[in-house]
């Protein structure tokens, strides 16, 4: 279903209200107050079998009454009540409803089966349905209030470029009324409620196409469908549009809290994250950076890189931003030479270097702000960003004007330069400043925070992102159900690429003595697609010498299994040459049932199962997504040389990687998940045969039949 | 020197300023005006010798000339007549003197040495000195403004609890036009400057004693006298005054600025990072978090425990604020069953466990707040803190009277639990919860993060401090300048209570073979205090068998060492028993410049030298200090039996601890270092000869002489 099929959502020609009521406070009350002062320039037909007027409006008893298009009808009715208004609904060619409404999946399975039966109805009548269990719809530019939050009615955010839309209703009106408070200007909001029809998704792929959205904020617990909210994170990213989340559920009280509380299934916090990441999707550590980043967006755009020139009359606050800079990644480079004597010529006690430090001086001469910041900008270092602190300045007469004259001749001398400004300022100075195309921060950390983050916007803007899975050619690779054994996982894994060790499968001593014979050392182990833990059984033998000694191992080892489980099927044993030496890693693939494969990197042992150091990546991946995925776990120094060890061939990783991400994907309706534990790395062509890496041991499990 | 002496300081009977002026917006004429129009209630003596009159008040040409008592002096002249004003400050009897003026030690070697001079003048007279090139200081309680800082002139900030103290001028004033802005009270303000006599520490311990000063912060970018500030900060603690901090210098980025703008040395910033855990000082990340957490002690106090009943309106932020408080390590206990029940009975689709979500069912029934909050504050989780989020309640008419009755009664019923209110307020309601000791926030993460805050700080007051140095028995150990070589390190080591292994120094192949004519497994190692890496030139052999091959191995390993330095000196080579298993890790001592003995734990390899997962302790040392160094390191589940490992006696790795901090303060005057790498902890008593742990190497080295 196109997104245009959402414009009666939020562009309505008409709007019914079915319940409206005249009685202030009423959840039916509500829109049709809102709808009628706040100037929404359609049609509003309250729809009530007992009233002939409604707040002054003329009543109808039905939807169908009515006889004039009706593209949006607000259902502000008992839960009982919202199957007819649907029929009504249908059968008078609404486009859209919005449902508030409760009492559907969010209490229990009686209420799941109502939504079901709800929403296939409205699809087969061709209608968009949003909720039910939600607080509405609102569109600030044409004065649209489809809501019963009672936000609008205490005072109205200013009309923007910023849509808004949020999972919790509560959050969303909350979110409304801090824009308001803050002069953050919206387009569109939207509380999705259970999302029975219209989901998160289907509303940022709407505005990522809606010409007065410039950048999207949304609130995400989190996603039924997880190739919807990838294609709308796609249209975002296509149409340059930050998109900038408060995604709950990072920790597990989090996560909990969150489904205890929607009927959604909430996903791995961990896969959305990456997901974020690959779409250049922000995701805010709290409400006020949320707020931060996207009017920051709106206001100032992206930088067009991560280089930014602080600027500050305290050499205090200029530490206290050159940290914050530096911790987050923003490249804080240095003044070139000559520029740096310029400011010396200025101020011969000024820290020239960046932080550039004017000092207090600038009381006795303020045209140094001016000359010293056009010293820094027009600069070889090419600063995308300039943040000047002012400290509190902005908050007395007499400075003011030295800001006043500073900002405008900036942006036009420095159009391209993102500049933000961190001082005490009234609300009113602060909104000129917005106007102007500069932003403004009391704190002087939000100031290099909002740089930092809107320059990583701006990167992702220039990276690729992973197509949709719909757009990718159909699975070719089918996996049995359950484990495959560990001949068999290598086996595949080889055949798609993932370099492995030759290992020889032997169904009895001799046939291990035989395989042996050629001599050197073996590792022997059981084959068994039902014990996964081999080691832990006794059902492995290292370091064992050709021979006689490999015929007791086989013996030892498919003992020692069938001790363990008496019930297992056993294939024999497979004989591998020892592989020593090399840096030990772990790759994986977990088909996520939301998002689909996502690959895994980590270093061996302690590594991943004790201090968690695994980067993961959603599939495709393209090879720069594999290369930082293994330069950005922790111990990536191992792989490169530390301590003295070889370095590693890190393309045989990044081509391991990128062969798990391909075959997960031919295999993608199948697979559960892929192990290879360990993965080992030499230097180059410097493993056993010239090999670089080899994948020592690997599990592929199919995905039960649903 | 008492703290007493800076009462002339922040509570003067009586002001003179040096320099004063008549003409607005001068550095003489600033404290003048303000001393005068805001509120100081005793003598003004503008000291200026070419007038007879200074904006309106009786001008003198010298402090001597004044013929009364003058308690302080405020030094508003340039840097060539200091030294002139000072003499007659102290021939006058002048017990203060705050110096704005610049030149000194931030200019290079000449005005360090000038302002060598001034302290020892000012000391030898018995003058304490703020400054020079400070902005003062204030003391809003008695409208003391000796400042040039334009901020009180602009507006007051009200008088109340809080002293606040920075070592940048520009820093503090933008935190006093903060405090303004944000309604939070200070009793007394102070910019140290260059720190010639009064340093931030004095200022601190001051605080510490004022009866007027609560809570108090700082903004600190480094400290010449680590044990200064070392006995402020016990003097906080045990008047049990809350301290929180802004430290620049995290990054290297960040301490680079902070040195280019001061003369102080700034010191590790681990070690402060340290330091300020041990003593319970907040470290706070960014400005906004110094004022939430110092206004919310001064307003709150402390809670009583670390468990906080989460309560929301919507489940969304619910969600939300149990990720932040979850990740912050609050504990955010489940309420017990009999009130989940009651909660039920209240609303039957609440989320009941914690955070308790009473839903949008509270705009029908506002008395549910009320109920459900005084359900959760009385059950047996004993919370010692509550956070209600109530949306955007607090905005409008209707909401406002639920939490004007809400609160007081909640504070009357439960006076010993922190109440916190995260919703949107008008500037006048945000300052009627303050008065009735309710925080307020508008972010609900800044409500959970606070509480974290004032938990871990009240956490800490219930922990024993490290002693001032001062206060420790004198040294009794003399370590040499340089290093000792592996057995004196060793045997030092084992002298002071670190079990080592036990090592025989051989002279000869001969002695070699004799040493180890026992049998076994041998390591064999050159013994030099002049090469560090034995293992890195050859002169290491391990795994070695007694006899005749120990005897080769000692030709060999002095032979490579005399290769690879023909100068190094050559003790023999030590022999040792080889001892396997057992986990490595890395124990230390660096001796700071600024704050003494400080005490390093990790665990061996790659999680030290690649992953820095390293914990620090300032000595002396306590077993719960020790204790807790140990398992704060990611690695520490290596420790504890992860994967299958044998769980380690944690207490051998404790004890060692606490003897390497004993023999670190015994040693304190002469010693540079000590690195035990790697330090073997076995299972108990699984180690050789029943052995729990084992220095296998070490170096002690002494310090140079000054």
């Amino acid at each position: 279903m196109s997104t245009r099929s959402l414009d009666a959502l939020f562009s309505p020609r008409s709007v019914a209200v079915v319940g409206a009521s005249s009685t202030p406070g009423r959840i039916g009350a509500i829109p049709v107050t809102l709808l009628r002062t706040l100037g929404y320039g359609g049609p509003i037909y309250p729809v009530n079998p007992k009233a002939d007027r409604i707040q002054e409006l003329r009543a109808f008893p039905s939807l169908r009454s009515i006889g004039e298009p009706v593209d949006m009808a607000v259902f502000a009715v008992p839960e009982s009540a919202v199957d007819a208004a649907l029929d009504d609904a249908i059968a008078a060619g609404v486009k859209a409803a919005v449902v508030f409404t409760a009492g559907f999946a969010e209490v229990g399975a009686a209420g799941e089966a109502a939504q079901r039966r709800m929403t296939a109805k409205a699809r087969a009548g061709g209608l968009r349905l949003i909720g039910p269990n939600c607080l509405g719809v609102m569109n600030l530019r044409t004065g649209l209030y489809a809501t019963f939050s009672p936000a609008p009615g205490i005072g109205l955010a200013r009309a923007g470029d910023i849509g808004l839309v949020s999972q919790s209703g509560a959050f969303g009106a909350y979110a409304y009324s801090l824009a308001r408070e803050r002069g953050v200007g919206l387009s569109v909001w939207a509380s999705t409620g259970n999302e029975a029809d219209v989901q998160l998704g289907d509303v940022i792929e709407w505005m990522a196409d809606d010409p007065h959205t410039r950048v999207i904020m949304a609130y995400i617990e989190g996603s039924r469908d997880g190739e919807r909210l990838r294609r709308a994170l796609a249209a975002a990213h296509a149409a340059r549009k930050p998109v900038v989340v408060v995604k709950v559920g990072r920790t597990a009280l989090g996560a909990q809290a969150a489904r205890s509380h929607t009927a959604s299934l909430a996903g791995d916090d961990a896969v959305y994250d990456t997901l974020f990441r690959q779409y250049g999707v922000y995701r805010a550590r709290d409400v006020e950076e949320f707020f931060n980043v996207a009017h920051g967006a709106a206001v100032a755009g992206l930088p067009r890189n991560d280089r930014v020139s602080l600027f500050t009359l305290s050499g205090g606050v200029g530490a206290f931003m050159a940290d914050e800079a530096s911790a987050i990644g923003l490249d804080v480079a240095e003044l070139p030479p000559p520029e740096q004597r310029q400011i010396l010529d200025l101020v011969p006690f000024a820290a020239p270097r960046n932080p550039v430090d004017i000092t207090g001086q600038v009381s006795s001469d303020r045209s140094l702000i001016d000359r010293a910041t056009r010293i820094c900008l027009g600069s070889a270092a090419d600063y995308g960003s300039w943040v000047g602190f002012m400290a509190a300045a902005g908050a007395g007469d007499g400075f003011w004007p030295v800001l006043e004259a500073l900002v405008p001749g900036l942006r036009r001398d420095h159009p391209d330069t993102l500049l933000v400004v961190s001082t005490l300022l009234t609300p009113q100075r602060r909104d000129w400043l917005a106007e102007h195309g500069c932003l403004h921060f009391a704190e002087p950390a939000d100031a290099v925070r909002t740089v930092g983050a809107l320059a990583r916007i701006g990167l992702a803007f220039r990276r690729a992102v992973p197509p949709p899975l719909s757009l990718l050619p159909p699975p070719t690779v089918s996996v049995p159900p359950g484990a495959l054994d560990e001949p068999a996982s290598l086996a595949m894994l080889a055949a798609h690429g993932v370099p492995a060790v030759a290992v020889r499968v032997v169904r009895s001593a001799a046939e291990a003595v035989e395989a042996t014979a050629g001599g050197g050392a073996f590792a022997v182990k059981v084959v068994s697609p039902d014990i996964l833990h081999k080691t832990d059984v006794g059902g492995v033998r290292l370091g064992v010498a050709g021979g006689a000694e490999a015929g007791a191992a086989f013996e030892a080892v498919t003992a020692a299994a069938r001790r363990a489980d008496p019930a297992a099927r056993i294939g024999g044993a497979l004989v591998a040459p020892m592989v020593t030496g090399g840096v030990e890693c772990i790759l994986g693939v977990r088909n996520d049932p939301v998002f689909g494969p996502v690959v895994m990197f980590g270093l061996g042992g302690a590594f991943v199962e004790v201090l968690r150091d695994v980067s993961f990546r959603v599939a495709p991946l393209e090879r720069a997504d594999a290369e930082r995925m293994v330069r950005e776990v922790r111990a990536f120094p191992l792989l490169d040389g530390a301590r003295g060890w070889p370095r590693c061939d890190l393309a045989a990783v990044v081509d391991a990687l990128l062969a798990l991400s391909r075959l997960a994907l031919a295999a993608r309706d199948t697979l559960e998940s892929i192990d290879v534990n360990p993965f080992v790395v030499f230097a180059p062509g410097a493993g056993p045969g010239g090999a670089s890496a080899l994948a020592l041991d690997a599990v592929v499990i199919g995905r039960a039949p649903a």
